[in-house]
């Protein structure tokens, strides 16, 4: 098990959090590192996909994750188990990271030996979409016990999500789940938005979403 | 099918949001009428849960239902369709509810024919937490595939409610979730918790968790 460290991060005193955000994924560029900010609900799996893309991504890329939590680190301690380099992020009751929060950790975990770092953002789908936090792009976890009509109901994350995994496809049997709305719904607020339908506990689909995010790191790091 | 208005509120212009929630609160005992403030994550079952409450105390109380949301009135068209007077709360983005807005909402629905309100809240776990609406009390929801660690990971919301559902106990079986460890954990953030495990899809517990909110709609306005 790797160690890990827990952050407090403070709110940032920067006034323009979009210049901010640009100003963190330069230094990205420039360090050759690509940072996945992933959203979601409290319980959509956001752990347990992120160990299944851990496993899958490992031998090809160098990973690092930041775990932000309004307070434990629960979470942390799940990824230092899977062997990769992780810190605790604690917002102190904040409900979303900024640009300069993001930054905090990134100079804490150390970006110039990782391909790839993944930003656990804090369980909450309304304010985290309203705070670019620097990340190259941006992905969301909805589960099917949520239900299909999120994207009717919190529309920002879906507008500013890159890709949407689809999680706990294996308990679709047993929720009034509808895939095909979800897509349409989905696909309203962003017609770009990929989609990867998976299941971490059993493994399906993960592949389809692992391909994506390790296309997405190349491009970003294709001068390397 | 009743109609439903949707309300724009606007943040609290009041700098004292506890001193403008005991207002609040003593209107409602004027009125004699109960706020009940119901928070949960996105996709918990917040709105079958409250028609299932609606139909078991509906013979005894005159309910109204005030339904906070980013952007849709999706879960107003459910509620008015249960036949009680319902309005929906539109936060222009913002992630909870302060007692201003709360206020602005119950002038709307019109509380003094009344006996209870619910306040459906915005689906999340943090901010809401945060601000005391002037609700009498406090109770939320967690689901099942959400996972028993939450109040180790969301403690302020545990510790503000005075009761928490358990819900879609009808897919224990399909998930890793502990029972004795989510009663564990949730009283150690607030030893009184009071703990109700229900299924709103099947209907299995919700009697009991309705007879202690009509216990304490009973309590509230005992001078009627």
């Amino acid at each position: 098990m790797e160690s890990y460290k827990i952050i407090e991060v403070k709110e940032s005193v920067f006034a323009n959090n979009d210049r901010e955000a640009e100003r963190v994924r330069q230094d990205l560029k420039r360090d050759k590192t690509f940072l996945l900010n992933l959203m979601s609900s409290p319980g959509s799996g956001k752990t347990t996909t992120l160990l299944r893309t851990i496993e899958n991504l490992k031998d090809d890329l160098r990973i690092g994750v930041m775990e932000a939590d309004v307070d434990s680190d629960v979470d942390a301690k799940t990824v230092a188990q899977a062997g990769v380099r992780s810190i605790q992020l604690h917002t102190g009751g904040m409900c979303h990271l900024d640009a300069g929060m993001t930054e905090q950790g990134l100079r804490e975990i150390g970006t110039s030996d990782l391909d790839l770092v993944v930003l656990e953002n804090v369980g909450n789908l309304v304010c985290p979409a309203e705070f670019d936090t620097g990340a190259v792009k941006n992905a969301m976890i909805l589960s099917v016990p949520e239900g299909h009509d999120k994207p009717l109901k919190y529309p920002l994350i879906f507008t500013v999500c890159d890709a949407l995994v689809i999680n706990k496809i294996d308990v679709l049997p047993y929720f009034d789940f509808d895939m095909e709305k979800v897509v349409e719904y989905a696909h309203m607020r962003n017609p770009k938005l990929e989609i990867f339908p998976i299941s971490a506990k059993t493994g399906e689909g993960v592949d389809a979403w692992c391909d994506w995010l390790r296309r997405q790191v190349r491009d970003w790091n294709e001068a390397k």
